[in-house]
């Protein structure tokens, strides 16, 4: 099979595996209450490109882990980030009515279910990885609470609110994604490969390498697609981080200082998983997966 | 010392103690994002009753626990409570500025910097009791997942919502708050428990039944306080729930009938402890504490 179709194979496969954990592990519709069952399951299934989780089953291919062990963790990540966005899009933060082409969480459940949504998946993330089996759930679950905590995604989203109509520098800019998405990509990463033999060191340092540098790619990626998009489609409003008065890197950098930066971030990622050698396919293509998308 | 003394001493001591552990696992006060870590040190310490640490400090001497052994969980379950008030009390919630008689966290930080200082604080719970010295912390984990979310306080809370300007029987008004508030009460018992030695199958399901009359009854009486607390300070509106058309205890059953099921469920919490004996005491006490307090 030529690169190309294994990897998009591979891609599709877990896919859909993690669209039926997800289906699996959130309370069923009918399921008392009803309506937080219902908004919980609107918010996660049937949307989002599942990037953590594929980040999730990729590390775990790297330590020789079955994807039925990784599916714990690939869920809680997604879990995790499916509640943030509903938090996200709610009118005291992005008031957002739009997600992934549908009304967002609270357009279609009112503000008051959907914040309960976003609480109940958010616990529901650590009860899936609680009862894991890895070698150390304890463990894991310390990791993913850093990730999503005041030190990680939700202090990100803290720094973000701070920053409206701020002029950040890159460093400063590069520690807010750090937090607000690196960190939550992070934990996808080292919690996949937890779930097979051990690091060593040297291994541990060589994926948080990789995992910094990807994460921070997808968020340079994510605002050059931003302004690109509106430009490709004329006579749209410019970008939405644009409109909000958002700090991003294209208003930090420039359109084509960012492309390069996100190629230059792509290769450091694929570099630094040099000492894997040829275990780390899946993880290199999903850097170039994450530089090369178009939406 | 008199039993009446010695009970001051013990609830003063485990409520100094408590407030030091929060206070040392909150982020610093000047740690950035600032405002979001003074949010969640403004939500959490100075003020509460503690109820859930001291029942988790209880339990954990009635299974032969030191202290320090229970400070994760108790630090944990109190973390959960407080996220929940603060989500509680936004507009799009019950819309509440005040709580524990000054600003409540968004009247004072803001709606947006206030979700997410909930948000990180349930990840700190769990990161909390992720770390604590537990025979098996990720079996705690799961317990607190599944006390706070769709099953437990998050889905009682939608009933809640499903609730107001209705009619419930006492049975759906139970049910509604065996979730809300009972779930997180009955955690705080067990894993307070599971600090100690391991117990018995009959024992665990005393403590199951203790914690059920415990947490009803602390519900009972807030329904029968926060009318008499109106009634008593002439002038003032009437009560909260009332006001905002919620079915409580006194509109299902009457104030008369209300105190003595309050009664009743303090007796059966206290006829559950039983098979423990004299070691049992502090519960016995925090019941009598639960349903004899007058705020």
């Amino acid at each position: 099979m030529n690169p190309d179709l294994a990897w998009a194979v591979w891609c599709g496969e877990r896919q859909r595996r993690i669209e039926d954990v997800l289906a699996r592990v959130l309370p069923a519709a009918d399921c008392a209450p009803a309506p937080l069952s219902r908004a919980m399951r609107y918010a996660v299934l049937e949307g989002g490109k599942r990037m953590r989780p594929l980040l999730a089953y990729a590390a775990g291919e790297l330590t020789g882990s079955l994807p039925e062990v990784v599916d714990a963790p690939a869920a809680a990540v997604e879990l995790i980030h499916a509640y943030s966005l509903i938090h996200d899009d709610l009118p005291c933060m992005d008031d957002d009515a739009l997600r992934r082409g549908k009304p967002s969480c609270h357009a279609a459940f009112g503000e008051a279910t959907a914040l309960l949504a976003g609480d109940a998946l958010q616990a529901l993330a650590f009860g899936v990885l609680a009862g894991a089996r890895l070698r150390d759930p304890a463990e894991a679950c310390a990791r993913l609470a850093e990730a999503a905590g005041a030190r990680g995604m939700a202090g990100g989203q803290a720094v973000d609110l701070d920053s409206v109509h701020a002029t950040l520098s890159r460093a400063e800019l590069e520690t807010m994604h750090r937090m607000k998405t690196g960190a939550l990509i992070h934990a996808a990463v080292r919690l996949g490969a937890a779930c097979g033999r051990p690091l060593a060191d040297a291994e541990a340092a060589a994926l948080d390498a990789y995992a910094a540098a990807a994460g921070l790619a997808f968020q340079v990626v994510d605002d050059v697609l931003d302004v690109e998009g509106s430009a490709e489609s004329l006579g749209k409003t410019a970008g939405k981080d644009v409109a909000q008065g958002k700090p991003t890197f294209v208003s930090c950098l420039g359109l084509a200082a960012a492309r390069e930066r996100a190629e230059a971030l792509r290769a450091e990622a694929c570099a630094a998983l040099a000492p894997f050698g040829a275990a780390a396919r899946r993880l290199t293509e999903l850097a170039d997966w994450i530089v090369l998308r178009t939406h």
